[in-house]
């Protein structure tokens, strides 16, 4: 059997043969304490699994794009943001990210929040919000308590 | 927020709006004690991500096919069969199943095993192996163990 066949969990959520990667390169998008594993990218799979972890008091980088995400969250807790409503997640608990819709995880309490997410290998790049799309999020007041709490 | 694109887990995995299914139509290959669950199966994904669940003393078909699967273990543990290697595979374990090769899981000790499996949309159809298959596999001492100890 190829040996990379089978990669073990070496410490938790870390496995062998699975770099510890930058989350997004440093400052292409504002991001806080997160990195990213890539699972999965066989081509004939069509899609990618990557396993994202946002340490405690982070968040991912607020985006859409037209490609979809699937996630299972598998450690921690935290919250999401999907559009204009925020959401608490837990362990397994399943979120779909539609096609151009805004987006953040932040983690909450003192464990990391780890989630798995497939995604299409062929995707299109995430677009950052201006001025104008902050100003329509924050009209809503969950999502501009959401916001606040996630700055840098 | 449309009410589907949050899916919380109600029970250890069991999930709100996720319907628990026979792995396969009865009798149409074999297998013991095996429930499947569709996560996500968006067209725009190219991919599916389902939830199999072996129960105590349960195992999966032995088949082979052209696509590729990635699996990653999430509950409990077992054994899996990968062409003419068997090995242990625990939480978080990652098995990348190639083309054409005989494979088959085996759940181990008092937890059922889970796992999720990562799969393109369009593949072909599973082929069971016939007795010159069995006879090959067979030859190999510790398959040979795997398989009668997975019979039903």
């Amino acid at each position: 059997m190829r040996e990379d066949l089978l990669r073990r969990q070496t410490a938790p959520f870390r496995w062998d043969r699975v770099s510890v990667l930058e989350y997004k390169q440093d400052g292409s998008a504002p991001f806080l304490n997160v990195t990213r594993q890539v699972l999965f990218d066989e081509v004939e799979l069509g899609c990618q699994l990557r396993y994202f972890e946002v340490a405690p008091g982070g968040h991912t980088t607020l985006e859409r794009h037209e490609h979809v995400h699937a996630v299972v969250v598998v450690r921690g807790a935290g919250r999401c943001l999907l559009g204009t409503t925020v959401r608490e997640v837990g362990p397994q608990d399943l979120v779909t990210v539609p096609a151009r819709t805004w987006h953040q995880f932040r983690a909450g309490g003192p464990e990391p929040l780890g989630f798995l997410c497939m995604v299409n290998r062929e995707r299109d790049r995430p677009e950052l919000p201006g001025a104008e799309d902050l100003c329509a999020l924050t009209t809503v007041p969950a999502v501009a308590a959401f916001l606040d709490a996630a700055e840098d």
